[in-house]
């Protein structure tokens, strides 16, 4: 058995690694900057120098190494590593990822989703440890996520299942990023709940908010909108209620038809802490049946901007062995 | 091996009996009222006089039958074989099923949800059969329904998974039957049709629905809104079109989460036939991502009324080697 498998985390702005022992101790973690703009080589060189750092520094050599896991973003193709063309890597088209990261690093190389990672990296050895079924959503820009049942990751089988983005919560209601509207992310990502506030702002409402964007309203983020809303401004909370009811509606959705034990929060929104997931409970509560609702904890990630890496190793190496 | 296993659907109006080899073949099938009015009792001799009379149709012995499956209406315990307290069985309150199943007919029993039996009919020997991955829905009264991932049926730790009806399309939108609003059933039902179609005659619409029905609108039954629109009046033909959006809209959302092979459409709504599907399949091309929406196939039910009966069956089958 290895003594260690490496996940790799590739985001728009970082790259994250993780090295962990198939007995699920976390050795350590490493990071830097993704250099985006010099194409994928210069990304994958990065890659590998992160990645070999962490091997180093965790006081092991690559010969320890079995394997290395990838989280990317989509799309993509998990069974053949090729990453087609992510919004947030310009310039990439059809790029081989699993075989570039597995010639230079020399080790067998398994590409996932990078949000089916980080949802499996929770099951793995996060807040989802010791549950069989549980969802993740990833609170940021968009709203990514995924789903485990009955232990294993729900790729489907294009392997673009996991969009808990993209289930409707309206007809004909705002226009998301995907083309279609009335997506959950169209009202309750990062960029949504600015846009909420901004709507409430402009119909007159009065808030902090104005004088701590400096009166551009365009400058208002979703952090600022936490920082309000922990300081009692009642436009803030209403907003972030707001974002916290059509959350609700999306986990009913996912609590009434996967009856999930833990539905799990990640992303920079998922920080808004207590103001945010307790209306999320509430609306739970209301609109998803008793018994589901009553099982389904709904809880933040554990392992925060790891879970990816951590979850990207954990997926090479079931892959490994299967 | 077993020559064969008895899968027993338990109605609120019928019970279905089917009889079905370990090579997939149904050897026959039976059916007779359910006599509702005389209590748990008098119904589970119903269930047993069926299956016994199907298996004497059949030219077998009771020695031939290893195990009987039920499908039975929720809430449930899928594990303990007890219904407690089915909407449309009146007087019900946790009914030991399965031990009196067994009691009666001296084989093993394993129960499930009905609708879940009847996903994993379709699955094992109808609409779904080749494919690992896919969604039932039945539309009628309610919209209920099952998924199966990766060859499994999905119950969940508590056996409440698979309530696709129960997905919420619209916040602060219609009440459903469940006490939840904006509900895929409470647009997309049977009745829900009905009231789209009442709501749109009430505001001045003209239909041959009015004649249809004699002057009462109560009497208006989505049977008379099919024929009405096959006929090609367009305030029906507007009712399913509605319908179908909703369907869409939900059905897009399953496509997004699941990655589904099939999408199969069962009971008495689905067979508005093209009228309903071209409109549904419209809505997820146009609502899901491209790669799962080309995917999924949307088709009608293959089994019929019978997938529930077949797919208890095929669970008691499984469940017996498990």
């Amino acid at each position: 058995m290895a003594k260690a498998v490496l996940g790799i985390d590739l985001g728009g702005s970082r790259i994250k690694a993780a090295l962990v022992t198939p007995g699920k101790e976390v050795l350590g973690t490493a990071s830097e900057q993704t250099p985006a703009a010099e194409g994928p080589s210069a990304v994958m060189d990065a890659m590998d120098r992160c990645a070999r750092r962490l091997v180093k520094e965790s006081g092991l050599t690559m010969d320890a190494i079995e394997a290395a896991g990838i989280g990317a973003p989509g799309p993509m193709n998990w069974q053949t590593g090729i990453v087609y063309s992510p919004p947030n890597l310009k310039g990439w088209k059809d790029v081989p990822l699993g075989a570039g990261i597995a010639e230079r690093l020399k080790v067998p190389c398994f590409v996932d989703n990078d949000a089916n990672a980080a949802c499996y990296g929770e099951f793995w050895l996060g807040a989802g440890r010791g549950s069989s079924n549980l969802c993740l959503l990833t609170l940021g820009t968009g709203i990514g996520g995924g789903m485990v049942i009955e232990g294993e990751l729900v790729r489907g089988p294009d392997g673009t299942a996991g969009e808990v983005g993209h289930m409707k919560v309206a007809r004909g209601g705002r226009l998301c990023g995907c083309g279609a509207r009335g997506c959950l992310e169209a009202y309750a990502s990062a960029p949504a709940t600015v846009r909420t506030a901004v709507e409430a702002l402009e119909k007159g409402g009065e808030s902090v908010l104005s004088k701590m964007c400096g009166g551009d309203r365009e400058a208002i983020t979703a952090e600022m909108i936490g920082t309000a809303a922990r300081e009692g401004d009642p436009l803030a909370l209403d907003v972030l209620g707001e974002t916290g009811e059509w959350l609700g509606l999306g986990i009913a959705s996912l609590v009434n038809l996967l009856n999930p034990e833990k539905v799990i929060l990640a992303g920079g929104m998922a920080e808004a802490g207590d103001l945010l997931f307790e209306t999320i409970r509430k609306s739970v509560l209301l609109n998803a049946f008793e018994v589901p609702a009553a099982r389904a904890e709904i809880i933040p990630s554990a392992l925060g901007p790891d879970s990816g890496a951590v979850g990207a190793a954990g997926c090479a190496l079931l892959r490994l062995v299967r």
